[in-house]
């Protein structure tokens, strides 16, 4: 049940595909380099290998518990949190105004699979103060900042975000939760708000909730959303905690997987309301939501690329180790490890594969971010802001797919053994299912690419990085052997992707359920493409490598291999893909409702 | 959480695809025609719907629990038994010598998924027991006969298979279990074995463990295994049962799902030696076990259909409850129900396809069964043998790997309600995962296929079905735009099949790690392939009876459009599967094992 971080994988990323050379030059950045990364990524993995990994099977068997208003977290959590704020993890990419490192997200997104790996339910709860601090920052006024950023960057106190109601879940149109404003300038906050990760435990002292309800008066659905700070403990001048607020935990939900981390139901103002503070303007809170979302659906795409590889890594121990049947091929005599065996290298191959695809996809989206927020010039600025947001349903939508074929596989392998709770196995299988829903369905990544990624701009980013993959491709046809296969296949899948795009852009509007009936497909067609364009380039890197005699051998091979299996057995899917959304549309809607 | 058995579709199959009059042709089944068929599946619906499905959630939440060596089932399972015992359901298939009705596995078969979707924790023991009757039958003397069958038949007494030691899972070469002759002619068997469902429990008065064991001085490997009888209690010239027999209990697994189902390790003779009666011959136990294994892997393959049907009805009726947010196309001003969203209907077709399809595969196949073993002519007989075996690893595999995708988009129908373990709907998920291991991982159904059902002939009989898929190809090209647009896909999936048997057979002597490296993604194209071809078949009835005026136009039309669905989604995967086999087998084995 060990966990090794892979800090190279990560490092040769982060210097290859993510050029954090060309990172390091931007403002604020200057000491954020390739040996920072490599300092940074090492003590990362030290401190969650040794403190959090090995608390992930254990929480499992003996999740959080609720009892009265309070919630236990499992053994081990509360004093692994503290040793996580004194290792300033919390402030990683925030701003040293606030007390934090301000490294870029090109290193931050490495330390956040990580910790993911090492234990889904624990990094929740970093995740989601690291969506409560993107919000204030962007959104909060001065006073709140002052009050709230450093404690949460500090991980002193940590935030959440409270935007599922019982009858608004994908539907935030829906909410109902009020806010009556009070003389003072603070409101009084209504409602009862569910699914909220986190909203209560014993790890930290104050806990800073960010609501989405409605004011008084305000328009209907989603433009009549405003967000507020309500925390768990009120603050005083001096920064000490004052009374406790009128936020209450009524239950936390017995849930399928990540069990260690409390899923609460959160009753707000049942004792006369309870004391929240406007941030920014009202009836702004979507806006301002969608920061925090933005940040963290990113932040569950790499939980994704996690498990993925928690379970891969299991994977591959078993199978070096179970001694079973004799390899077809004859080169063993007896029965030998299952790695011999051709399916169950093609499962691992698949793991890897997929893994290794979706983190370099996510290392190069968290490089735009970093351009987008930090380079000099404006129109860079916006090139990559706007391939950033491209990028953010494919990391989010592709890579939490991904993860449960990835977890699936890492049963399989184990065979019977995979069923067996004790093997650790099958926690990967049921912790991966709440990535495709959390923080957005699947099909909410998938509205968002068709919609404001895809067809509002009549498909021209999706093209533009179409042609960006083209450049790959026509690098890879001057190749090797296996630079070529890998072209010709990313080749077809950038095809079959600017067929779909072409109608999804034409049908958005004269078909909407034409253009959606396709809108998954089309995401993991997307994702598919992008994560094996990426190992194209980490190909075309390790090859050149190798020829300029490369003291990692072993390592670049390796990734030409997995490249090249991802072209060969992923990127081959794409075509089917294509047909399936351009010529299959018809089929989806063709059932009536009242006939299924 | 209700179930409704979908007797209306297994009726469709079981006339129209099955012919169910062409078997009732047959010697032994005069009374097996449609009528028949229509009275039993009403009778086994109600059954299962009210007795049994009511137990399914809550057996879960509350599983089996071990004691000392005894296991005491959930609550209402002894009772559920006792009456699907009075209601000679165990005898469904079983010949009328021995107590039994003597029905088709082409109507057995519908029942085996009603019951598994009914409970499939609950409906292990059964399919368990018929594994135990069919060895017997076969390969059983007349003294080992007439003491168990009957009462194995009746239900009175339950059957376990026991295979898998610790070291000897998949590779039953390793079995270590021991059997001594005794001067009596019978022998004293030693081992543990594990993994043993329903191995113990407190539903009937006794069970009858089938054991793979070896006697001393056999054969090395598989050459040198034996089958053997060992009752829990011996069984005295009158049929009262006396003694206890050496077969002890030890412990049951802790499990991911099918958590009602008492998953057991026994340890056999730890007190002088469990009395065990030899089966048949010495050193045969494997094919003996074989039969056995092939019985139980076509039901395992109805199990994986049952689960996608109970998710799928689960999901259907979230999604016609569930209101939120707006349809894309205008059609509802406010918020809709879900089923409303093209992504929704996209996940509930895909799993109706897919449970549709693969129940329309493992009709015909049991019809070939019934006709291998029942048909006056030997040719024929011969002919759906070689046909009925081809399919096994087809709806073992197949089935199975399609219902993890099924239960998997049942949860995520539900969005964070699917996650929440009483929805229910996370069940499924859990369930469905060990279908894909036990009765024979993905994996071994593939070697299989690849090895004693592709490569011994030279890919004769699948070219076999190829053909008979091209003639019903040209039945739906001369059809409506619907038939036409299954026959396209039908065409290329066909080609793409044809492909990988050639590819197989030529390389399973010369490259067996490259013909192996493809064998679970050629199964499961040769699944997806055969269970377009039934619903091709099924659109062809369903367009002549709307010809015809039928009156039940409403379900004929969403025959049309399940299989169409089917074709322009599903089987639309099947070339890049191609590809992946044929171009990419190479790149499963490239990375060294140590590089992993």
């Amino acid at each position: 049940m060990s966990y090794k971080a892979p800090v190279k994988d990560m490092l040769f990323n982060i210097e290859h595909l993510a050029r954090i050379d060309q990172v390091a030059q931007m403002p604020g950045f200057e000491d954020a380099g390739l040996e920072t990364a490599q300092a940074v990524l090492e003590e990362c993995a030290r401190f969650n290998e040794e403190v959090v990994a090995p608390l992930n099977f254990e929480a499992d068997k003996a999740p959080s518990s609720h009892s009265g208003t309070s919630v236990t977290t499992s053994k081990g959590f509360k004093e692994a949190y503290k040793q996580y704020t004194e290792g300033g993890w919390q402030g990683l990419q925030h701003p040293a105004d606030f007390g934090g490192q301000g490294l870029p997200k090109t290193i931050g997104s490495a330390c956040g699979e990580i910790l993911n790996s090492a234990n889904l339910s624990f990094a929740l709860c970093p995740l989601l103060t690291d969506g409560a601090i993107e919000a204030l920052l962007t959104a909060g006024g001065d006073e709140l900042k002052a009050t709230y950023l450093e404690k949460l960057i500090s991980g002193e106190w940590t935030g959440t975000m409270n935007l599922t109601e019982p009858q608004a879940g994908s539907d935030l149109a829906a909410v109902r939760s009020r806010a009556e404003p009070q003389p003072d300038g603070t409101y009084k906050v209504f409602g009862t708000k569910i699914f909220i990760t986190y909203g209560e435990h014993d790890m930290a002292d104050n806990i800073v909730h960010l609501v989405l309800a409605r004011v008084q008066g305000a328009p209907e659905g989603v433009k009549g959303i405003s967000l507020f700070v309500v925390p768990k403990f009120m603050v005083n001048q001096d920064g000490s905690l004052g009374d406790r607020n009128d936020v209450y935990c009524v239950s936390i939900e017995h849930k399928m997987g990540i069990k260690a981390s409390p899923t609460a139901v959160l009753q707000y103002g049942d004792h006369g309301g309870a004391i929240g503070y406007l941030v920014g303007e009202e009836n702004r809170g979507l806006e301002y939501m969608f920061i925090m979302m933005n940040a963290a659906r990113y932040a569950v795409g790499v939980q994704g690329i996690a498990i993925a590889e928690r379970a891969y890594q299991k994977a591959v121990q078993y199978a070096q180790e179970r001694v079973q049947s004799r390899p077809v091929d004859g080169s063993v005599k007896g029965a030998a490890t299952i790695i011999h065996h051709p399916d169950v290298r093609r499962m691992l191959m698949t793991m890897r594969a997929l893994t290794e695809g979706c983190r370099a996809m996510s290392s190069v989206a968290a490089a735009a971010y970093d351009a987008a927020h930090h380079h000099p010039d404006a129109e860079v600025r916006k090139q990559n802001q706007t391939f950033y947001e491209f990028m953010v349903p494919l990391v989010k939508g592709y890579s939490t797919e991904m993860s449960l074929e990835a977890t699936d596989l890492g049963v399989q392998v184990h065979g019977g053994m995979g069923f067996i709770e004790e093997t650790g196995a099958a926690q990967y299988y049921r912790d991966a299912k709440i990535l495709t829903i959390y923080e957005g369905t699947s099909a909410i990544q998938a509205n968002d690419l068709v919609g404001r990624k895809t067809a509002r701009d009549g498909g021209q980013t999706a093209k533009a990085i179409a042609a960006q993959i083209e450049a790959t491709e026509k690098e890879l046809a001057a190749g090797s052997a296996d630079a070529q296969a890998v072209a010709r296949r990313l080749k077809a899948a950038r095809q079959a992707f600017i067929d779909v795009v072409d109608f999804i852009a034409a049908q958005a509007k004269a078909d909407p359920n034409a253009a959606y009936a396709g809108s998954v497909p089309y995401m993991l067609l997307a994702g598919n493409l992008v994560a094996g364009w990426q190992l194209g380039r980490a190909l075309l890197v390790a090859e050149k490598a190798l020829a300029g005699g490369s003291n990692d051998a072993g390592f670049m091979k390796a990734k030409i291999a997995t490249a090249r299996f991802y072209a060969d057995h992923i990127l081959t899917r794409a075509p089917g893909t294509r047909d399936a959304i351009v010529e299959g549309a018809d089929s989806v809607m063709a059932l009536p409702m009242d006939a299924f």
